[in-house]
């Protein structure tokens, strides 16, 4: 069963075990943090983009796509009153390679993005969620 | 503004930086990862007890609670169709120490998850959310 463990270290501080691997999280200085580890509410955007990341070299290994390399960007702004939570999420993915297949690279995003990715289903609903594809020459 | 970047590393693995942190992140072995960092959607579960931890141990520092042990830990169980999320999630807020206030831990917990906490609230609504607030002596 999936499961996260976080252990406070003191100040904002927590000690966390999650899939038998352990890192620390913490608050910045603005929030009586010590910075010490990422912020827990922007892990929504890397389980986001962790989470489609693979679906997508996934789905390309499946069509034999293997050549590029891939970057994945989120970013987004939260809202202003409390709860505060992302008004917005734009995601990036970047691929850099020689000719590469732009309609299988668009069906392989929009797969993850409608079909397989479940934090982008976990969120929809809840925020401006877009996406855009860029393509460089290496 | 809050952003995570992911660069694809071969596999599943890929090299995250948020909030000037870098770690890695990974799939099990048996989706074809190796297991090199924590997966992308259970950042889900540490998103979740990071930011209500954080808020909880905030809410006690004001009311000079300060002499305790803290454990969150999360856990949940995946839809069985694409795309799987989460169909529920339970958090357990684990207290240690002598003559803990319950009504005011209680507050503190339920200001955090009613309140103060994005990251419930960016759940809400898209599977059963529920929490336990367990105090033990030292």
């Amino acid at each position: 069963m999936p499961s996260s463990t976080a252990v406070w270290q003191g100040g904002l501080e927590f000690s966390v075990n999650q899939d038998d691997h352990e890192f620390t999280i913490d608050g910045s200085a603005e929030f009586g943090g010590r910075d010490s580890g990422p912020r827990p509410k922007n892990l929504i955007l890397t389980a986001l983009i962790g989470c489609t990341g693979m679906d997508v070299v996934s789905i390309l290994e499946k069509m034999k796509i293997r050549d590029y390399k891939l970057t994945v960007r989120a970013s987004g702004e939260f809202t202003e009153e409390h709860p505060k939570i992302f008004r917005y999420i734009k995601i990036e993915y970047k691929f850099v390679g020689e000719d590469l297949p732009l309609s299988k690279i668009e069906r392989a995003v929009e797969l993850s993005q409608d079909k397989y990715c479940g934090v982008t289903e976990m969120l929809r609903g809840k925020m401006e969620l877009s996406f855009d594809i860029i393509l460089e020459k290496p």
